[in-house]
């Protein structure tokens, strides 16, 4: 079960190019291309002709041409060219689905076209400022419903133990940081804090620290997948906890999950760093560094999916730390819940 | 759903040789071998005793000895040695299919024994005669229904787009090629032609030809799953349009269908070469030319099936160059629907 | 269907060490591990918190943590520490099973915990003799239900067809072998005598015959899937069939078949060398004797399973040679209708 009245990532801005990208999104095979005037278009995976999928094809001026018999669609999905027939009817179209291209993101629609508002849609204005926030992307495929990757966003106390060799430091600390929370329009926004604590030797590399730093990390979940994330260290007592965070180190990350079906999805993140700019070296480092530490979450939920799928949610229980978690999936659930009452309602 | 009262070409002829050969047919698994005195026999691939496949056994003189615990079945299925058992019951035996050699190839009927008719096999002499047609062939295994290839042999309109890079050619002039259609007893024939036209340069490589010429495709497709090809061109206005093809460049192509199972089949293919028949190297040339087309055509099918297993027919449409293809679903609709009518009647 | 209220062989004594091992067992996830004080457990192999599979996490001295969160399980069971929670609650535990370790086997038992009497494990001492039977061992996968594998050792016949090219020898000496079948209460023994014959050439070189010889294979199966064998030769003559069984030549092998799904299993067994006993290459020599004809039978009994799952049992047939393995069969019937009939009556 998706929630498909939603905005979900259908690929990065640059993954369009010369070819048509194929990739199942809520479970419908979609096929992803640019038209002449380099306007991204998402069509069905599938000629209305003999059913093969138009991302064989090719890319022609007027739009995508099927690789059996030649059809061509444009990016509304009207069928546009049905070689040696004069007479092409209105009808002969595939479904097209509302695509919006923002922020090195191209956003999909899934649900009713009619309701598709791309004011929705998340605002990450640093991938498109190189200068302040150099950045790099990914995408992963794992083999897991991308709630259990949300779930595993909504409580960081993993880090001590899935990334204990990686990035993840002394599991006491990540349990015991001081954590805020607050609930927005469009989902919640928790801030965790380690002050006056040592800083972690990957922070005192990255920014020369001399000595303890008061080191933060703020998330903020927007329904249903989007996770922004914010972190960084200053100098102990020199303001950031008050606000103060320009300079010292910082790094932004964005973490979006889509469903390719319910046991799978794709894992857009992207790094940006916001301490060393100038040196494309630093960003290179900063990506080599958290690049495995999600594929330990892959891992991870990936076994986790292969239980669910076998045992069910039977006899789970919640800990203390599942908190943000809990909030987050009600909130899910809700929207699960209208989306439904208004499909009924129709 | 398949024709099952229907011959089909379960191998090559020179495919059975000292070892058994296990291939699964209509969704049944056979094993095709042959007895000493060299009659080709398929059975029902499983021993009945422990339920081992038989094609793990071995040959013997007396037949066909399952490789665990040493029965051995004769071409008719009749258990004819058990270990240490002096007496077996008639009853002991397994399922054996009607089988006819005949052209190379190894024709079964999966259907009702009582009606198999060998009189209703197809003809294809040329097989045989390697001095005026000498040829060479092949079996892929395709991952679709049988049907979506005889679907692909109905519509020579893909030949310009699937095969642009390898046989394909100007895609208008497939489009526009004249049409001749007649209905037969078994199924239909069409010839497509394409008069007074450039060459295509393999052909000029072939045969030589230092002007334009009329070019022909012969296509007999007899149900449920053969389809003969007779190709050719002549000098312009030399009488091949009225009759003539003798001399100038000419070659046949063998193509059968046989369902391995729903979504699976296994096209057998031949090419004989008809202009060079004293240099071995024009026929391997010939062939090297075809077996990478069939591999595309092979490549479509596959995702195409893909895309129908999960959405279906709903929602395609026909377009002009159908017409034949739609003559044969009908004819094959209604044998299927005789076939029922039949089986509703014992 | 399993016989669940039994013990099975999960794992070999020496494959528990510093990781955790995980195991499907009677088609449960089984996660199985040393405590700190070298004690094997076994617990259902999914974390209570959020279902990720504890085998993906570590041995800590308070027993397997998760590798997720980091809760920490005893061998019982018992959740012994959420970390950043105070308090756990009792009800805060997964699923353990009795398990036994004997004979360099870990035993586990499946089903009604309070059923678990140990005094009903199999006893086979020469594992733990190593300087009278110096021994070897070995876990193979098998995609078939373990009973295809009982069956196989039921009946000999098939030595002389499936193992004709490593142990077997010759046909008929193995169907006409002398046969003495004796109920137990716990299974079946049976002993096949060939006596004053040509012994093997692998038996003259290993135990160096200088002319014929009486020689044994004596089985005990006992329920459910436990097959110990004794086989061994003398000189022709010497007492051997009247029970004087020591000097010549002797090995003992344990199967055993663990139910691992409906149609997979683990094959552990086991050779222990019993004439040439301060040589450790004649152990080797017998286990690489024996290993290569075990695969042999793996190849078959999972082609076997693969018609079964198509076309099940109906039309099979017995032959002589399956007394044995019927009476197993009849024995295993009636522990499944006991078992069903004590849940009914619960």
């Amino acid at each position: 079960m998706f929630i498909r009245n939603a905005w979900y990532i259908a690929a990065w801005a640059d993954e369009l190019g010369q070819k048509p990208l194929a990739r199942r999104i809520c479970d419908e095979p979609v096929v992803l291309f640019r038209d002449q005037a380099g306007r991204a278009a998402a069509l069905v995976d599938r000629c209305c002709h003999r059913s093969a999928p138009l991302s064989k094809g090719e890319l022609v001026p007027a739009g995508i041409q099927c690789g059996y018999h030649g059809l061509v669609f444009d990016g509304s999905g009207r069928c546009v060219a049905v070689p040696g027939q004069a007479h092409i009817s209105d009808s002969v179209r595939v479904r097209s689905y509302p695509l919006v291209e923002k922020n090195q993101f191209v956003w999909i629609w899934m649900g009713d076209a009619a309701a598709a508002d791309a004011s929705r849609i998340v605002d990450f204005p640093y991938h498109d400022d190189k200068a302040r926030w150099p950045n790099k992307h990914d995408c992963y495929p794992i083999r897991a419903n991308y709630m259990l990757m949300v779930d595993n966003l909504m409580d960081l106390t993993h880090l001590g133990y899935l990334h204990a060799k990686t990035v993840g430091g002394n599991p006491a600390a990540h349990v015991n940081a001081e954590m805020q929370t607050t609930r927005t329009a469009t989902g919640i926004k928790f801030t965790r804090w380690m002050r006056d604590s040592v800083p972690p030797p990957s922070y005192v590399k990255a920014a020369g620290f001399k000595g303890r730093v008061d080191r933060w990390q703020e998330f903020e979940w927007v329904a249903p997948s989007s996770v922004l994330q914010w972190t960084g260290a200053a100098d102990v007592g020199t303001g950031a906890y008050e606000g103060k965070r320009e300079g010292g180190f910082q790094f932004r990350l964005f973490h979006g999950l889509t469903p390719e079906t319910e046991t799978s999805c794709f894992y857009f993140w992207s790094c940006a760093n916001g301490y060393r700019q100038n040196e494309p070296e630093a960003t290179e480092q900063l990506y080599r560094e958290i690049a495995p530490t999600f594929v330990e979450d892959k891992d991870m939920v990936e076994a986790q999916q292969a239980r669910l799928d076998e045992l069910g949610e039977q006899g789970l229980v919640n800990i203390v730390s599942d908190a943000n978690r809990v909030v987050m999936r009600r909130f899910i659930e809700r929207l699960l819940a209208d989306e439904k009452g208004a499909l009924a309602a129709e």
